[in-house]
């Protein structure tokens, strides 16, 4: 198994990149292509005293693409990006896979551009695995694909349907359509034909969801366009953030109140783990016809870890051909 | 001042409602119309020991929407219901503003179509008061128009705008549009339209807001389309209970954790107080020719109270007028 790591993507690049591939390589036995610039790469590595570390290997690329650079504009202009040279290495089979925390939008164009879509899908989704109150969901698209067709939500069921199921382990994957209303009558036009569509597949389809539903785990897979997709997920995570300094606020108003705070302090630490979306891995970049993983900005070097793990476990589970096969049927 | 109450509307009516009612009479001595079930209300007034309650009237209806019944569809068949005789009696000026915790869709269907739309206005909306990190923002709309244009956005933020500056005393009010990206070359075709059309009106426009933007305070006013509104709104909710729920099964673990929960417990729960929408009153239903305000189904007495002195204030402000005179500026 081997995976290219865009060394400078990230809040943090190249340093918790670099950390969370050694995690990788030394926990999973992956080989790791680390892609970016040579120097800043062999310095971090020297940093930690070591000068070749046990299956890591550097690929340089001269060029970074920004978090905010416009990702199809930036993708013709850096050629040498690290994006661009990592898409390159997996289009060419010299890596099983692809992980960058870097600009969203350009990792989309870059892999959709180089390595095409898989056979019959007709536009790429990004899917986000998240935790509920029960098992862990799917929600796709979360924003690759902002103005999409009834058909191109079926095929993200679809792919939903095929990560619960060789990923995640799921018998039964009940699938949910993100709406206004549960009634069928509900919704846009838009709406209203993806549920005629996916509802005449053979997925298990129940029918629309609202925003409600999201987390509390009756639904293995939710699909929605990716603009809906994209507020949801930002929403979320401004909201729990949110929510972590109101409690702040509230626990600093008087002595028992703080000595309660101090006492269950491992308690919150242990949640804002637990809900934080980077300890399940990245969210996969679907339909691209090469495993790729989007891993968040701010990622732990532990997050660049679990996404590396991902990617190996989309790899070995045949992911990609899986859902061309259950597309295709 | 003159409220209908719909007192058959909500999880817990008519009791809460009942309450709610009394209790803005008393500390604010509008005259409450109950408007429902003539024996159940007298019931609920009996059983306090009050058989005609200081500025309390009981107007008698037959027939209650469910909170999940289709909205035109009852509207038209249950004639008697107590939202129809509430917007009846808003349309005659027997009241001077409406009140209730039913099914929205049936407040919105009825009160739309017994007193119009003001002048200039295409649709209706909904908006949503709601704490943020800084001051108090207004997210329009929240689920009364799902597939607006992008006229109807810039009207929306034209009402918040009035709601920022006559009820909530902002005088520079920062308006931002729900988008999957903050440059202005993002989004769909509808975004870009509603970008240019608001960009040219004289409102502080900040331009695009992400998922990301609703609960900094950054922005007093954002606007959206109803669906993603709605989906905002509830996933928003659901996420609110679900670390509630995260958090308790994280308290429960270890003794010096348990008792640090209970040390804590008052702090959580004036947070959840907090963050409980129905403390701001509920949702104006924006654009209509007559105040009508959509507190939650949930709402508690101190809700529906708090929501009727929000109808007064709107009246109060004379807001249907000034977004009026705004909007034909």
């Amino acid at each position: 198994m081997r995976i290219a790591v865009d060394a400078m993507g990230g809040d943090n690049a190249p340093q918790v990149v670099v950390d969370g591939a050694l995690m990788a390589t030394r926990e999973y036995g992956y080989d790791v292509v680390l892609v970016g610039d040579n120097t800043r790469i062999q310095q971090e590595l020297f940093n930690k005293g070591l000068k070749q570390p046990k299956n890591i290997s550097v690929c340089h690329a001269s060029e970074v693409i920004e978090m905010n650079e416009p990702a199809a504009l930036s993708i013709r202009r850096k050629r040498d990006s690290s994006i661009n040279v990592a898409a390159r290495l997996l289009r060419d089979n010299k890596v099983d896979a692809f992980v960058s925390a870097g600009n969203t939008g350009a990792v989309v164009c870059a892999v959709a551009l180089r390595l095409g879509l898989l056979e019959g899908v007709q536009r790429p989704g990004i899917g986000l695995i998240y935790p509920t109150l029960k098992d862990l969901c799917v929600l796709i698209d979360v924003g690759a694909n902002i103005d999409p067709k009834p058909e191109h939500l079926l095929h993200y069921a679809i792919m939903g349907d095929v990560i619960q199921r060789h990923i995640l382990n799921k018998k039964v994957v009940k699938i949910g359509l993100l709406n206004v209303g549960e009634e069928a009558a509900k919704g846009t036009e838009f709406i209203k034909d993806t549920h005629r569509l996916i509802n005449a597949s053979t997925l298990k389809f129940m029918g629309n969801v609202e925003g409600g539903d999201i987390y509390t785990g009756e639904y293995n897979v939710i699909v929605c366009d990716g603009f809906v997709g994209n507020v949801v997920l930002k929403v979320s995570e401004s909201l729990v953030h949110t929510l972590g300094v109101f409690l702040k606020r509230k626990l600093k108003r008087g002595f028992m109140t703080q000595l309660g705070a101090l006492l269950s302090l491992p308690a919150f630490n242990a949640l804002k783990k637990e809900i934080d979306a980077s300890e399940y891995g990245g969210a996969p970049l679907l339909g691209v016809n090469g495993v790729t993983i989007i891993a968040h900005g701010g990622s732990s070097a532990k997050a660049i870890k679990n996404a590396i793990k991902e990617a190996a476990e989309f790899v070995d589970h045949r992911i990609n051909q899986r859902i061309v096969d259950a597309i295709n049927r």
